[in-house]
């Protein structure tokens, strides 16, 4: 099977780290490979990135179907432009964000997600964001380490002291069973961390490949009944 | 106050409708325009279509707040690229589809929606809709016509006898009180359907027309924890 | 266009606050009023005065549609008497609690209000006025401020200090984008507060005065399938 | 104990057959009264007849006190005037609506409710009515069966007629695995309508009864915190 | 009538307590015996130790079927094997759990519970207990005391304080208007917790209790739609 | 990986036709067996079936652990004993009615699932079993098609025929995009109703089959905050 993977932003770096992961993860008959849009903002860091980053990634399913990938992987947490994605092919299309809190729900009661920026800021955006999935009884929290996404890689053991003590924040005072890492830069350090907490971490785009390759294992597709194309645009 | 507003598809005849409507609407001191993107699709029939009619809504947000508007209003009943453009400005932005129901809110217990296309088609794409405002408790039903968008115009009298059919299902079956026009091309119609239905039939772009006035008067504008831009973007 | 504001307590200062406020506000061709009931409590601290204010704001609707008003507005956070003064009329009612959370989801993703009195005793009442509409998924908290009523007016800035302490937490605790003041005594401080914290500061009175002047420009009325008078009292 | 019961209307007939209802079934030790306010509506049929017989009950509650009983029941289905009547004293206070879907609640996994009046009239105001008690998960239906309150008793046999219809739609269709009989003037009903159905009838007075006599055996009050009268009222 | 209250666990000394209470609580009319199956673990702390306890739950129910008991009950907080004894029988069957917190409804808008061990780990155990009556909009917290079951009897009045400690924390932090006892070690405690906190305690087992004696005076029965054994189990 | 499958109930030849399905679509370097309890009931059709089931399920959990599988997945559609199995080990486990809604969840936007039995006995049942998960957004309706188990197998083609009809109906009435078929017995029907029905249909035990595959494939465990046995039993 062969899985395209679509970083939205256009950070190439990312998209290297999402498809070396990816591949280190893949079944041996599973080809995944990680791509970016030509053109877009280079971070999704709220709604008027995820707009702009949206027709790139359109583009890249479309390019993706013509050259007969299987499935498609969004790897962004926020699942930019899932839906419209959708409407274009019956092949699967998979939001990181909405597969990690799927598997997360089969390994707990309750998910928390860690975040970069501050907390106040991204708590209720993510509520909002886990509500249009439907998943708001099994939502603990969604918390910021207040690190700014290029700091993340500078010191790489002081973000996982951070990523250990609002996970443990989370455990402790929300109610978490799962944590899940909801930044790409954040990637290769779910084992650390699952070791440090004692509770799964889950790697969003590690969840999505694994579901993917189940998925098309099983031969499954989008449903065609609100996910489409509307008429005037089929020929 | 200036005031304007955006119809995210380049239908232009569409525009100008809206734009005849609201200048009806409008108090003598507004001063309100209509306008299209310069480029994008032509309807917005899904997630697709959204997609790519966003970026063009941004850039009249943009070219907007450049001309000094002091608010701006959404014109598709699924808000279109709203969070995207109340990230851009502290202005208000509106959409017509939030508008509506909140109008509906304060003259009835539950509304209806009223909408092209066939019934099994939209409910729950609307519904999932109705519930990103969390306002799934006053929501009774949407109600596709089974005509498309082009059909109408084509014979206005038809159009509203079926318009007349389901919303009165909508009110004797699904508990309706208050009745909402999800489409530009039923503008004009409101008040020969109320007289036939007998409860309040919103045509929603007049209904975010006047909150947008009130909110001007007011003096209130968009709050900017969530919806703004990231750091990297403002200089 | 005539609207009647009612004050549900028949506290004549707050009465005349009130209307100083909303005339402030009004359009040039808003003529508005400001009364309390002949009878009735003096003020509204919970569901036994709401209990006693209820006729006296009844009889004070019927005066005014006798009077040829236009519209009517209930000038008390909780809405005394909202459904029955429906009943009354098919001319729109607006309580000034529902109006400040409407506009407040047009502004923000979240709303707090700020109250007197202490914070243990108010969260949950609130917490149910606010489910009453549905609106829980954007009520971020209810919190009070310790001060009588009567203790607002004695040292203005000290209100207005911890109104803005409150406040604070409300934004960074709570998650709060938009702060309601869900007390008539803060009536001319939210242009002060809102410089202070930074975010929306909603009048309820002139929320529903604004929205109010909007709906009747529209020409909407109340919805009588449920809110209407029983057979045997029509004649 | 001494149970006094307040039908919040003047229609003294129903009164009588509510305490007649009520002394079939209280227990020896019980003693059991049913009064209705000396002014106020004559039925209750709708937000402003409620609003108008609050004070009568709260006058009723008033004069139970000094009359030394030890607990109030509110027997209008809608629990007229419940919570400003627990604002007046710590004896416990039961609506007969709340009492009736508890203990349906512990009899089946769903309720609908039987009541006169045509059905689309009625759904949306008792599904408001469930949501106050936070019962909503329970709720199947409530199902008018166009009779007015005077029609009841006409024909009695054909009242109990047209309930088993309904009461079969409202298991079939809507789920229900108990009903609640919400009208004073079903009274005596329940038995027969259960043999007809196969599922349990409730009679609310009755329930809120016995459930007031369990609550008094064991000493239990009303709690304090948030039913209470405000500082200024207390002397 | 005829009582029999099943403690699904097999420590006898809790059994006792169980009965004790009981009769000290039971109408002169009513005979109550509390009893534990043979054979099944001697507590009830999770998930596991439940499934093992239901079998011989259902044991007890069979046996006191053929004995004529009219009703029964199940005393673990977390209401073990409830449905599958209400498969059994048409007799009613309530469970301690579900009791307390219908009973609470009536006393107060939002009731926490208060349980052995600590917090973090039972919060949202018990949220989807709740959950699962469709209460949670009544559900303030449960609040772990730190103690094993074993413990708690040690230094009765080191529990009291600590019971007292969390209750008020239920009550200030959490919002609970009403405190239940979640564990057979608490009972007896109610009524000193009760003074020292102002707000109404429940005894579980005692709710129950006189919950049945209502329902079984009233003569109502389990709905057997979907609480019934299969066909073919029938004969 | 070595995956066990524990059918609860001790039908033989149904657990063989769920290991034939599965071994069907393991992948290469999947070994996996089925298996049914020792004792225990030969079907489960309602929480006293699950009961009695559960404690063969958790010893066969247990002979499991010792054998050394990597996975267990209980395939009753009503995930009989899954918390309680989840207690006893932190290698994964899941139902299989949980994995097909998680499943259909990334395959569109809501799911019906179709059982044995008349429709208005199972929909509450199954809508509260949807609920446990915090899925009730998800869910479109649960239809029973009107057959016995036995009676499935009698005329597969009638079978077929109503399954399809009842499957057309969920998606044109009831909103499905999915559909979960909802008992063993409808094992390798899933491709010809997929394409009968042009929506995907999904067989529980492949989904929980292919989604075992990826959490193993990943390393997750189960997450032992709340899941994991009591101290009393650790030794």
């Amino acid at each position: 099977m062969r899985i395209k993977i679509i970083n939205p932003n256009t950070h190439l770096e990312g998209t290297k780290r999402i498809e070396r992961v990816a591949k280190a993860h893949a079944r041996s008959d599973t080809e995944v490979i990680a791509v970016s849009p030509e053109k877009g903002p280079d971070a999704i860091e709220g709604s008027y990135d995820e707009a702009l980053a949206v027709p790139g990634v359109l583009e890249e399913i479309k390019k993706g179907i013509e050259d007969g990938y299987d499935g498609f992987i969004i790897a962004c947490f926020l699942d930019t432009g899932l839906y419209a994605a959708r409407d274009l092919t019956d092949k699967p299309v998979i939001g990181i964000g909405e597969a990690s809190m799927h598997m997360a729900c089969m390994l707990g009661r309750r998910f928390s997600m860690l975040l970069p920026a501050p907390r106040w800021d991204i708590t209720y955006v993510l509520a909002e964001f886990v509500r249009r999935y439907g998943l708001e009884a099994r939502f603990a929290s969604a918390r910021g380490i207040g690190l700014g996404v290029l700091d993340i890689d500078k010191d790489i053991n002081k973000t996982l002291e951070i990523l250990k003590e609002e996970g443990t924040k989370a455990i402790l005072q929300d109610g978490a069973e799962v944590i899940l890492l909801g930044c790409a830069g954040f990637a290769e350090l779910d084992k650390k961390l699952e070791k440090e907490l004692g509770v799964p971490v889950i790697d969003p785009v590690i969840a999505a490949l694994k579901f993917m390759e189940a998925i098309l294992d099983y031969g499954k597709k989008t449903s065609k009944i609100s996910f489409r194309l509307p008429e005037r645009l089929k020929k």
